[in-house]
């Protein structure tokens, strides 16, 4: 694992060795470094002193340093389409020789198709469909390892590059500001807490036991060697988004976070939930307003609405209500991606 | 928080303390003084070594260092009933109150009657039935706050000490020992998620992210203050016992952990799923035979059955094929309680 970490890490910090010892030494000073200087990242650097300075009316306890994160949108490219589902329809065809009778289905006949607007037509649920009959079924180390060996090698389109790699620079420089800090950072995810799990501490630092994610109900039984495993069932247990977000927050974390950030009107109850505790506590939302370096899209501000990652008005007014900072990634941050 | 937890330890090592000097520098040496010598003591210390010596061909990563612990029966007294049990109890004629309609089920009329023989007498579907009424239905932290401040003084009866104080001293320097050798310590109870994690800290040094436990479903909504609270609905979500244990565990954490204790027939799946795993690991289970200082039950070795932590002949038959520690805790424990 720390091995693994490491090299990830070398590889998500290569972009900045590159700029030699002037470089450094800004990186060294300022520990935001992709982030422009402006209300966004000011308002990170005020939350964190004022919540872990000793001094501070609004002091707390490493311990109860909770920050917590959605994945989609917020931590990586969730555009054209999410990550897990790319990862489903990998496996269509496999699961489709093994059940035939899935063929006559109409979300599977669309993806074996390979029809890309008719693909990028079909439903939440005809998508979750696909999920439930692909990513379910096997034991939990089986699935893992699955990920694990699909997720090294399977390149988004319009990059050519690792969906690992689409991770938001400016977030993991926020994330290790973070934990540098004291906070425990999780992740707080609609996608599938075993599929983010098998990537998450190589590429964000957050081990699996800090995903928090939409679950499935598990099987214990004996496995082909006799002895007991967990497989994955197609029953849902918790859709972690929406309200299950701050649902999934207190089964695994038990304690109300300081500081959540999202990107979609899945994360307002999330966000809702978080900034009403007592004491400091911070909102905030990735606006995807760049079509050039990453995506433009959600209602809010004239955007156009897309399936993944709706960003509604009504979102973006509450946020100015409420205090929760609105992060244009035009704006806001200097660079997007390491690689660049 | 720290400052409780400090206060809570001092009361348990209080009687350590007042040994003098002697019985100080023993303790220094043997992080283990409430253990006798013997198999138990033994199997632990080795394990602990062969997992943590980086020259040891089973060693274990630190991230990767988990042990779960069973609560009631395994790290404090669960005979002659649950303490949660005890606390629904003395919730239900303010339920009733509120919902007289329920001063005609059987099971609160018995609770009622203060009839003892008649409690003791209830099925455990009844009991749960009236845990279900008692326990839910408001908010996260209220109830939290509820639980805080009953145990704080409810006692137990044939010690007329605080249920607090009923942990297992053994097991409390066990904990403290995993603990300094880079082992993370969670709780994984049939007991409720939420009652465990009011207390969990200050008694046995373990934060509510490491409480798993029995979950009850959550509804976000507006709180009297219109801020948004999480209550506690009666619908069961997990119920962590027998194969929900491993379940739990893999919801939870995420991964498979190195060390399971239990003590009774609800930990076989927890212990099955422990120690199937690669590599060292270590299986322990409390026999309660020591009628004297603590209860002797189980129908294992001949001891009378009950209706709480069961341990049947079964289980301790595939404790010995396994590998399983059983510690007696007549023989294994040189001291029960830190009082003594």
């Amino acid at each position: 694992m720390d091995l693994r970490r490491r090299e990830f890490t070398a590889l998500l910090l290569g972009g900045t060795a590159a700029l030699g010892l002037v470089g450094q030494a800004d990186a060294e000073s300022d520990p935001l470094p992709s982030w422009n200087a402006g209300p966004a990242k000011d308002g990170i650097v005020k939350f964190v002193h004022a919540t872990t300075d000793a001094a501070s009316p609004d002091f707390v306890p490493a311990a109860e340093r909770i920050a917590t994160f959605d994945q989609d949108g917020t931590l990586w490219v969730e555009h054209p389409i999410y990550t897990q589902i790319v990862f489903a329809f990998s496996r269509v065809p496999a699961v489709v020789k093994e059940r035939p009778e899935l063929a006559n289905d109409e979300a599977f006949k669309t993806v074996l198709s390979g029809d890309r607007e008719a693909i990028g037509k079909l439903s939440m649920d005809q998508l979750l469909s696909v999920v439930g009959a692909t990513l379910t079924g096997m034991d939990v180390e089986t699935y893992r390892n699955e990920v694990e060996a699909w997720i090294k090698q399977a390149r988004d389109q319009r990059w050519n590059r690792l969906y690992t790699e689409l991770v938001y620079q400016p977030q993991i420089e926020l994330l290790n500001y973070l934990r540098a800090n004291g906070y425990r950072t999780f992740i707080v995810t609609g996608g599938g807490q075993d599929f983010v799990r098998a990537y998450a501490e190589p590429v964000y630092g957050i081990p699996p036991e800090q995903v928090v994610g939409t679950m499935f109900g598990l099987s214990f039984k004996p496995g082909a060697d006799g002895k007991p495993v967990l497989v994955r069932d197609p029953k849902l247990l918790l859709n972690d988004d929406n309200a299950g977000k701050p649902e999934g927050i207190h089964l695994v974390i038990g304690r109300r976070p300081q500081f959540a950030f999202g990107n979609s009107g899945g994360d307002r109850e999330m966000l809702e939930y978080v900034t009403a505790g007592a004491g400091a506590r911070l909102g905030m939302i990735v606006l995807h307003d760049d079509a050039k370096r990453e995506y433009a899209y959600g209602p809010a501000q004239g955007l156009p609405d897309t399936k993944v990652g709706t960003f509604p008005q009504s979102l973006y007014d509450q946020a100015m209500k409420e205090g929760w900072i609105v992060v244009s990634m035009k704006t806001d941050w200097k660079r997007i991606f390491a690689f660049e």
